[in-house]
């Protein structure tokens, strides 16, 4: 019997942090630059409390960085795991697009 | 102020589905055909009912179909989802892409 994989957890909490259109927007935001707490909370209909707790999910999976500028939180985007999410759908991406070309060599000794 | 984003559901249940390395390992265990749900729980050292909800969670993001054959529910990969979360993934690349870009333009224009 196989042990649950667990050397993988940082793929765990980067698919976490995707999980919510709150968190994949304030991600979007950031793409361009650093940007303040209160900045990045502006657009959204929940509490600033809220907004905090999200920024923590992102931050937990490496994906923000939070810099102290005076009495401001300035939030840059770390895009490193983000890169290895998209690492993995590419590999499954690979083992999928085999599976395809597989039926079609198939099909194709069945025509002959 | 904008509206909490609600358009993206699928995409959230998306990657929920894939923050777990049960989850991933089952939808790799599938990717070479249909398999039945006691051979996808064997390899884990968890009970049937926790691999159960671990289907269910797949099941419920479109990434797998579950086919009763007899007395065997047999499980098969719909691969279309992690489509979907990869061109989030390109999109957001792209916008990555573009910053680095930016990036080594201005630093030309500094060196000139």
């Amino acid at each position: 019997m196989v042990e649950q994989p667990s050397d993988d957890l940082d793929l765990d909490a980067i698919f976490q942090a995707l999980a919510h259109p709150i968190r994949r927007d304030i991600l979007e935001q950031i793409t361009d630059g650093s940007e303040s707490v209160s900045e990045l909370a502006d657009p959204y209909d929940v509490s600033l409390a809220a907004v905090s707790k999200h920024l923590r999910v992102l931050e937990d999976a490496g994906l923000l960085d939070v810099e102290k500028d005076g009495r401001i939180r300035r939030c840059h985007l770390d895009a490193a795991p983000l890169s290895e999410a998209f690492g993995w759908l590419t590999r499954y991406r690979i083992f999928w697009e085999d599976r395809f070309d597989a039926l079609a060599d198939h099909l194709e000794t069945e025509d002959q």
